[in-house]
């Protein structure tokens, strides 16, 4: 952990969460100098300990989401284990857990528990489906959140099966939108005194993206069906994605950039165009519009020269870029997009960057991630006050664990 | 604007955005009852405005994202508009604007000069590629951040050009984002006195959505090529979007969850088979896998009975659900994932919740959105101190501006 003064220090936060839509919320706090513990239930700690173990059996999964937070782990089925637990709550100023609902209160730590051990709790719960609803029993993962909220239907051919993007956003959007619940209750909580518990959901959170799927299909009264338009947006041309000669190119060349397009490609004639120089139009004709861009867009070598003549017209595009493509990019490596860790186990490898930049403090303070258990010592001592003799004794138990990485 | 209490009341924001990613932001503080102040640019206002008018001329685009919002409209090109709008900056704790770089100090409203303004002023500036680094000055949409993140990459079919999802996700995660930056700013302001200047870009909200595209690519020095997968997922099988009769359900059948398809199957045969029961065969399988599966799942008239009988058995899945099978479904009714709003000028029509829930407050206090200019008057007056003689002069020099809807 870093001693440098952050935005968050001073701030306690018990992470009691594992996978990643949890620990995607309080990686905010951490990342912004709160004072993270994570406990992780032994023997093994975090699942992801074992996944993305790239250089010296390190989860490189586990660093990206752990920085500067504080590993303690506990036999979570030893009662004094759990005991350990509880009394860490008395000294935070909010707990986090993604548990599947009713966990928690199985554990004997449900919001009114933990309350009782310290009466302004903050407690921040994050699911699947949500703890409330006939659905929020059901076994979550990210795409069974993002099944349920229509998001997936949104994406790809109509008359094809839909397509999951290979990325964690439901789960980290969720963490992060967690974050925002925690800070207002904790604003609230200061200013009160009282504390809150704060029940966040994959499926909302999804939801919520439906910028006017929902909306439209409501007040039309089901006239407007919503669904997935391919690979270009359904109410302008063109807009969307252009197949080039090595990879591809988005391209937004409606409304007041068409003219800026046409003059990229040189082509006045479809400027005045009875057809193609119409909104509307070229909107009914789009195949034929995707036709005429992309044989364009095939006279280049690479997308990239072909970006980089419509940016002389101000056109708004980009290149289509591949995760390898962006790593040494260097708008990604000047604005901190991308960041180097060196981590003390794995050695150097790149992962993104916190995603929020404080004008008074470093975008990259240096955090490192914790190995199983690496506070256990730390943090009995100085937060619970135990004994090296009782913390010994914990350990000989094997309730309290560590572990090499 | 309701007079209940809620979570955020006392803080006040001055919103100088329009589109989607800045009003994403202020959203969550208006729905959380923070005071916001919309300043629109006369004589239209926000862009959106014009979009998804649906009932009586009434933006519902705009309703989803100004709920509890106030609005003031002046003229941005006259100095005395531009003035008022400097003016309300003594009288707020925050100012989120997502103008391109360098607009807001063109308006001569820099963080410097906002600070001149009020010392511990929290400015927060969304983009699209951030304010700082080469591709800073590009022209901003959503699909151009997501195509630069390598996050459009990983969408599709390996072998053909992505698909961008029909949703706003990136825009709308952006300003999620952007909240808990500023959250985190107005904590350390109160404790400290300080103030904060917040730039937040869609490309990093993006980026660090690859949960282990970017840290593979990189340990593994390029041996690992992150891209799309198709349907389904590339570590694990059987794990994706399978096709049915009616519609796609997402399964995810993999490790401990195979024992349970198999037997929602009745196919006790596969869990002991030689290819099929194993984790790694099976993914080397996988397509005979999917096979076995969509074979399996067309024989139901229905994939929702599928999943019915799949949910006997514990298996995690769900129906692909369209937006309209959302809107009346029981668990996004009762859970408030999606809520009916009664607006005074389109009427009642549905639209997604808000994404956090708080013990100790409504889900849904019933707030409405703004008509153009409507609280010109009531903020003139209440915060700048303005006489009724002042403010109509404004109003007869067309800087303070008026709509109907």
């Amino acid at each position: 952990m870093s001693s440098q003064p952050n935005i968050l220090t001073g701030l306690k936060v018990l992470d009691l969460t594992r996978a990643l839509a949890g620990p995607s919320c309080t990686r905010m706090f951490a990342e912004m100098g709160a004072d993270v513990i994570k406990v992780e239930a032994g023997p093994g700690g975090d699942m992801v300990r074992g996944m993305s173990k790239i250089g010296n059996e390190r989860s490189l999964y586990l660093v990206q989401q752990s920085l500067n937070k504080k590993s303690v782990c506990v036999d979570f089925h030893n009662p004094e284990g759990l005991a350990l637990v509880k009394e860490l709550v008395a000294h935070v100023d909010v707990v986090v857990e993604n548990y599947k609902p009713g966990v928690m209160a199985n554990m004997g730590m449900s919001y009114e528990e933990l309350k009782k051990i310290k009466s302004d709790i903050i407690m921040c719960s994050i699911s699947a489906l949500g703890q409330t609803g006939p659905l929020s029993s059901k076994p979550g993962y990210d795409y069974i959140a993002q099944a349920y909220s229509g998001v997936t239907s949104m994406i790809g051919d109509p008359n094809e099966a839909p397509y999951i993007p290979c990325v964690g956003l439901g789960d980290i959007s969720t963490g992060v939108t967690a974050s925002v619940g925690v800070l207002a209750a904790l604003r609230y909580r200061d200013q009160t005194g009282k504390g809150q518990h704060v029940d966040i959901g994959l499926l909302d959170v999804y939801y919520q993206y439906h910028e006017v799927n929902v909306h439209q299909a409501s007040a039309s009264k089901g006239a407007i069906k919503p669904t997935r338009t391919g690979r270009h947006v359904s109410y302008v041309a063109p807009a969307g994605v252009f197949q080039g000669n090595d990879g591809c190119a988005m391209i937004m060349g409606f409304l007041h950039h068409w003219k800026d397009l046409c003059a990229s490609m040189e082509r006045p004639d479809l400027l005045d165009h009875e057809i193609y120089g119409n909104d509307a139009k070229r909107l009914e004709h789009r195949d034929e519009v995707i036709e005429i861009i992309e044989t364009w867009l095939k006279g280049f070598p690479s997308v990239h020269d072909a970006v980089a003549k419509m940016e002389e017209h101000g056109v708004p595009c980009a290149p289509i870029l591949t995760v390898e493509e962006t790593i040494n990019h260097p708008h990604f490596r000047e604005r901190g997009t991308v960041r180097t860790v060196d981590d003390p186990i794995a050695g150097k490898f790149d992962m993104p960057g916190h995603p929020i930049r404080f004008s008074d403090f470093p975008d990259d303070p240096g955090y490192v991630a914790p190995t199983l258990g690496q506070h256990n010592q730390e943090v009995l001592s100085e937060v619970l006050g135990k004994s090296k003799e009782e913390i010994d004794a914990l350990a000989s138990k094997g309730i309290l664990i560590e572990g090499p990485n």
